[in-house]
């Protein structure tokens, strides 16, 4: 019954990440028992996020301006760029409080298997910013993974000539780590790393 | 930043059964990468449901149409009605294949302590239906609990005048249920109620 309008709305909501076809029916009738509170205005925000938002154009952060909130800002510091692989990890650097600078989304990562090259990411737009506005630092903040380090090595090469500093996120044991559960690598890379105190 | 679209869309989002504040993010975040296809119709299906469901003027289940589906099905057994204390116990059910007759919601169970009186459950609707339309068997389909037990001891009361049978789900191990893992009343009432093979 693909055209009973409950039904629908289920097979749709089951598709987003995290719900699942049970949640998804849960949330269904927890709407439906107040339709005009609970559903009305979550059509209407679904429609005006789809209708204002969109990739930011100078730093592709996702936002209902353009130019975004943060390349906008008076007080963030454009000598600073930080390099994502995507809006989520610009988001989660934002709600740690963890960059006062700009941001620059890449918009994945090289990878030989998933057949993503140079062309494929934001790297002449990146290079073209650093050139206009004399970016003093570019810091690399790519998961730490095969990919990840296979394009910080890749964006390295290409921004040196450019003579800003390029840095990374420190690697180590996370904050309320316990080490007995921590992976081998990330072990021995905060071993290597120590710092004296 | 509440009046931006996205902080709007997730916060209404991570109220939803199931979603918190993390998942709703991830939810928006992938439907903002293709909207038109992904927002949209979740909107268009949001306003949809809002619009046309209702509670069916018989039985209480949720539907587009009044009376619903089941109750207007005419492969359905009119004499049998088994009596849920909610939509989401309806469609359970449903889905099981369990039940052949028809459904009645209750709205709730008879509480002392959440002020649930039977003033509050759809009980006269119920009394109304087995006299109008010759019930033969009522089938208490009511969550095994204090309160769900409380509600089917006050409706084999009010119930037993009308004649028709009164019965409810049966008690026992679930199927695939491991015995050591199993609540002590669930396997003293499997144990009190075996059959012989």
């Amino acid at each position: 019954m693909q055209n009973d309008p409950i039904e629908h709305l289920i097979s749709l909501l089951s598709r987003l990440p995290g719900l699942g076809r049970r949640s998804a029916r849960r949330a269904v009738l927890k709407m439906l028992m107040d339709p005009a509170d609970k559903m009305l205005p979550l059509a209407d925000a679904l429609r005006a996020a789809a209708d204002s938002v969109r990739p930011c154009e100078v730093c592709g952060n996702l936002d209902a301006a353009s130019p975004c909130h943060i390349c906008d800002d008076p007080h963030r510091d454009r000598r600073l760029v930080c390099v994502v692989e995507g809006v989520a990890d610009l988001w989660a650097l934002e709600r740690a409080h963890a960059h006062r600078g700009t941001y620059h989304v890449l918009g994945g990562l090289l990878s030989a298997l998933g057949g993503t090259g140079p062309e494929d990411l934001s790297v002449t737009p990146l290079l073209r910013r650093i050139e206009a506005n004399g970016i003093e630092e570019v810091i690399l903040a790519l998961p730490a993974t095969v990919d990840g380090a296979t394009t910080n090595h890749y964006l390295t090469d290409r921004l040196k000539p450019t003579g800003a500093a390029i840095t990374r996120l420190a690697q180590g044991v996370p904050i309320g780590g316990a080490l007995d559960v921590l992976d081998d690598g990330t072990l021995a890379a905060a071993f290597k790393a120590r710092r004296a105190l």
